[in-house]
């Protein structure tokens, strides 16, 4: 049920006085419930819960995480109906999509699970004394990471569910022992309250610390000023626009006590046509691509905003079929109102750009909320001199540039600002005589993609999803996969410590069975 | 032969107007060259250099970088007398130091030509397709690591070998494929520039491209400035005083483009005593620490600056103890003039806070620049309220602080800023009684030590040298060791990226036989 209230840990509180709504972008209007922004007290009282929470919290095992983590996704299913209902009705987005999203949310928290249930995430790293060494004796050494301490996450408007409230950055946050405070996207409160009941539920089922999880409300930008300037926040998650993001940035890093944002911003995931490519399969791809622009109305982070190719005949024929092709497909809504008007006047804003044709643009007219799709070319000397053109336009919306010649190319690639992803589309072999265009492109970006889309973004191990800034604010890390559990620790070093003193990862019977960095070898053998 | 001249890659230049010179402290006179700083065109072409020097030095096989890094050391070992009689003169450190350091650095050297040699280091992550999954197929992603560009390296005054010109961050930025820029440390400048006349021949020897390595010399904070916003500087690493490394942080963080910077900064090693062990071996102990807090004229990042026990007649008679041992050693040299008379302003500024005693402080006449060695002690209700009391005195300095119960023992702790290390002193099993107080320096430390001493930094895998903030600008990383390397890279994946393509490190046949987690495995094995 919601009942628009924050969640200071396991207590539903409203403190404060200004209330908001959420709306429904399908029908343009309002949604039925009512949400009490958090107040500083109820934003103090969140943090310092959690701080009390993770002196316990960091002491349990990875076992017992496990089940936390599990029993949460387990509670997100028991939602049933309501969760579906309320995140369509929140986002304009299908009910597919809801279903889906809830699965891949699952898979998350099922996949950091059996992490920290097998437990070698941790680093552990040996090295054994040596007392007769000359001239000194060697001490014994042992490191493995621990959490940083309670971490505030910042929602995604564009995944409710997926990099929301118990999306990837709570989820490895948790695995890795910290707490969290989720600053509740407003455009979606619903259906993170309904998600935070889910981990309540959890945490109490599973007798986790009270303050391990809060949800806070707020339609506006102080709740989360104050909460990532609290002394005792000592990470951020963030997944949004650049503005935001670089905000919270500056923040972070302006406290006496600096801590790390990871923030994934704005991409335009440049994709690169070859030559070849575009004349065997140029239709092909032209639908391929026609389909990727517009999939989940373009409110993708990997959305291919920046289509790259040679001038030519071949690059003429996609840009038409391309064109074609996207105009076929029915517009869809938006996630709220604000990104609406906001991608209408980023499209007018390109319009206005020198050298640019519009090649498509859906002007039937819509429903309120809809995105009409839109296909712009421009040529790459118009695209060099002018850095408006580089700029993400979120929704429906890609951008053909058409270079002179492979050296023009490069240099486009070369001025890009850092991206999440970037496509090579080529024939067989085809690709070889690209050699700066692919060395180019791989020092602007987390991901190579061969003869794909952008979109899709699959979980596992071997996933980056991050990548130079602005696409994220440490390219070294990313929200996606198992290494995103890397963000959130430190590692600390035991020196000569009494054995049965150290935490059970160090133990020299290796009693978790962890696979560990024992002088130089990585072993799961007792010491 | 010192020239005094920066270098800009392989060129001696000195096209600046301003010159200085370093000093000797033992004889408290100038020595006898004269170095020219950097002029704002010389830091331009460095890194200019740098970044044309990264797109060939990053496809540089592990093989032949560990050629480069064995050659450095070899002539750095090649430098001979003229190194260490530099090295004494620059620093008023003992020969024997300057020898040991000098081990330490190659040693470092070696260590990372090994690891890249190896080449499992690169964090190799595949995970396969399953073309039939439902409802989508599941690409091929192979992820790894690569540098991420020129670094500029701020050499420490206290380590003018370890952690300067081909120090640590040297070392290691180089090892990850990024050049390197270092901006010399003024006291020991003609060190830095013998030291980058070995990085420059080996560099020549082993084919490396120009720009590889430059060193600027700079008596002021103006060159370092201006390096740290240089668009292609892509990292940073300092050694130094929180003033001097948050300055730089801020920088970075204000670029346009943040870049991480690495800062190992203050630290005044909390030592806890436990009863017990004072009561048995209080006189042991404090010889120990006698020894400790004097160790190179107390110029450590771990020197024990502070000792907490509780108060009773066990730490009288230890402080007794102790400040009978201190007073028994001979002053010693400090590094320059500067630190000297800062060392004596900070210890006057101690003497004027309320509450404290001085229990020894060496008063018989010394030679200039020799540091006067003290210990004073204080109670823990003063010391919780003055935050005065709990900076840094760089120097032979220590303050023991009596509290009154293990609650105020713990709390003070608590209030403390980040450290490099916490040390317990403790009989067998007493320890077990002292969970809070163990739990609270866990918490603000990035290395416990059990009955040992802070000062001497192993060179390890399982080393950590770093800790919360102001210890370090980024606790999960650290300087020492080979973990170090994980600075100065990004992950960046390949998906569906055609086998011949593919760096050697993720190719199916894995013909550089490195370990790789595939399909959550770890393995040599090929696909």
């Amino acid at each position: 049920m919601i009942t628009g209230k924050n969640y200071i840990g396991n207590h539903l509180s409203a403190e404060g006085k200004e209330t908001f709504k959420t709306f429904n972008p399908q029908l343009n209007i309002e949604t039925e419930h009512t949400f009490f922004e958090a107040s500083e007290d109820e934003i103090r009282l969140a943090v310092n819960l959690a701080w009390e929470a993770f002196q316990k919290f960091k002491e349990v095992s990875g076992a017992k995480k496990a089940n936390f983590l599990r029993e949460i996704a387990h509670q997100i299913e028991n939602l049933g109906d309501e969760l579906v209902k309320t995140y369509c009705q929140e986002s304009g987005l299908p009910e597919g999509r809801a279903k889906g999203e809830r699965n891949r949310t699952c898979f998350q928290l099922r996949t950091f699970s059996d992490l920290v249930e097998e437990g070698s995430w941790v680093n552990a790293t040996i090295d054994t004394a040596i007392p007769d060494r000359k001239p000194q004796p060697k001490s014994d050494l042992r490191k493995m990471s621990i959490p940083l301490g309670p971490v505030a996450v910042f929602g995604a408007s564009n995944f409710p569910l997926a990099y929301s409230t118990a999306g990837g950055d709570t989820a490895s946050a948790l695995a890795a022992g910290c707490p969290v405070v989720v600053k509740s996207h407003p455009m979606h409160a619903g259906t993170g309250e309904l998600v935070t009941s889910a981990i309540i539920t959890a945490a109490k089922k599973t007798a986790m610390p009270n303050g391990v999880f809060s949800n806070l409300n707020s339609s506006g930008i102080e709740v989360g000023q104050q909460l990532v300037k609290h002394t005792k926040i000592k990470a951020v998650g963030f997944t949004g626009s650049i503005r935001g993001g670089r905000a919270l940035f500056d923040l972070a890093s302006q406290r006496r006590e600096p801590i790390p944002v990871f923030a994934e911003m704005g991409s335009i995931n440049p994709v690169v046509l070859l030559p070849k490519a575009l004349k065997k399969k140029g239709t092909v791809w032209a639908k391929t691509y026609a389909s990727s622009i517009t999939l989940g109305t373009g409110q993708f982070c990997t959305n291919p905003g920046l289509l790259l190719a040679l001038d030519g005949d071949g690059l003429d024929g996609f840009i038409q079929t391309l064109s074609e092709e996207i105009l076929k497909i029915a517009p869809s809504s938006m996630l709220h109102p604000n990104i609406h008007t906001k991608y209408h006047e980023h499209k007018r804003m390109m319009f206005d750009q020198g050298g640019l044709s519009v090649t498509a643009n859906y002007e039937a007219a819509v429903a309120e909320n809809y995105a009409q799709q839109t296909v712009v070319s421009v040529s790459g000397s118009d695209f060099l001199k002018n850095s408006k053109l580089h700029q993400e336009v979120f929704g429906p919306f890609s951008m053909v540039v058409k270079s002179k010649d492979v050296d023009e190319l490069a240099n486009i690639i070369t001025q890009l600002e850092g991206q999440l992803t970037g496509t090579i589309i080529s024939e067989e072999s085809e690709i070889e005589s690209y050699d700066n265009v692919v060395n180019a492109l791989q020092g602007r970006v987390g991901r190579l993609i061969f003869n794909g889309v952008p979109t899709g973004v699959e979980v596992c191990p071997a996933m980056q999803h991050g990548g130079p800034y602005p696409a994220s604010t440490d390219s070294r890390f990313g929200a996606v996969g198992i290494h995103a559990i890397q963000r959130w620790v430190r590692p600390v070093s035991f020196q000569d410590w009494p054995n049965t003193l150290l935490p059970d990862e160090l133990k020299d019977e290796n009693p978790l069975n962890i696979s560990r960095l024992v002088n130089g070898a990585q072993t799961k053998e007792c010491l």
